[in-house]
């Protein structure tokens, strides 16, 4: 991916305001990838956000910095902060308190044509749906009628078929078969009422 | 997460171009939820985007309507279009064809403090980098000192171990299981030299 990693001051060097002095920032939720919302800093919002390690914006209709979550309680832990090739856009990553949205919507991109999420939170989401609906001719619903022991059975299967794909050292074989497997662990999880997300948060703690 | 699905009418009804008749598009790669690059849409560019299925943009510098990848041939083909809740900013979810950047770099953000990816993939970095370096004291760097039929090992073990918790239905440990085979999923991976992004793209290409 060529990630090239910054001090503060190169990353800040040279940044380009525009002609009010504002540079958008676009955030982004670390754990799920989720764009949570677009918002601007101005010069001070972004060293108090390099200072406190929490967002501040500036907003264009107030006319006045915002520490975000200030009143709500939803603060933005910053993960990351990363410039774009043009050094006039940034990308937080953060921690995000609650919500992100003044809607209670977790993000403020909760209205889209398709469900807005990236392939892996789709696929939760479409497994999930498959569960609730049970049609006809889906294999995700066939295994949901079925129920947990044959669910916990197939991720059993797969984990050895990808073990024994790692033995033969058959590259093509071993993302099929792993692929097989990732499929099965988010039917497992939903089997089990349990968030994708829940598994990365877990992640997350132990690697603090 | 209050998902709410829209008709392209309604998306686009009342959307809230600036007075240089411009609307912000945060751009992000559907397979690994990358966000890509910071761009700007007029209506026509929103219009011929929706029309094509290929994003289509306003470039300010230049004056001029831009399809993306025509002369670098790095289309982006439209997955998902989100709005905000204001309604001033759009997020495309799309498919990149090659890189985003004119640098040659995936995403325009390859700069940041700390490599600039959400939990699972900068994991996913942090493995591959303890497998380069081998530090003392790291349980993954151990792992691979180890190889790969131990590695594999413990996919199975865990594995097990996930589906034993899940049939005993208590999810606290269930999740700290299949948190357990998820972290040696991708220490799999690693040992045998593939990408997530690889399983993610596989599950792409059974769901089309």
């Amino acid at each position: 991916m060529g990630e090239i990693r910054l001090e503060i001051n190169e990353l800040i060097e040279d940044l380009k305001f525009d002609e009010k002095g504002l540079i958008p920032v676009i955030v982004q939720d670390y754990k799920t990838g989720k764009v949570l919302m677009h918002a601007y800093m101005n010069e001070e919002a972004l060293k108090k956000t390099i200072e406190t390690g929490e967002a501040w914006y500036y907003s264009r209709s107030r006319r006045t910095l915002w520490h975000k979550g200030e009143t709500s309680g939803n603060y933005q832990k910053v993960v990351d902060i990363a410039v774009d090739c043009d050094k006039d856009t940034l990308l937080l990553l953060v921690e995000q308190i609650g919500v992100a949205c003044h809607t209670g919507n977790f993000s403020c991109f909760y209205r889209s044509l398709k469900g807005g999420a990236s392939f892996i939170f789709h696929l939760e989401n479409l497994l999930r749906e498959r569960k609730k609906t049970l049609p006809e001719n889906s294999y995700s619903a066939k295994l949901f009628r079925e129920g947990k022991e044959k669910i916990l059975q197939k991720l059993g299967e797969e984990s050895i078929e990808t073990i024994i794909a790692g033995m033969n050292g058959k590259k093509d074989e071993f993302i099929y078969e792993a692929s097989d497997l990732l499929f099965h662990f988010l039917v497992s999880l939903i089997e089990e009422n349990v968030e994708f997300r829940e598994i990365i948060e877990e992640l997350i703690r132990r690697h603090k």
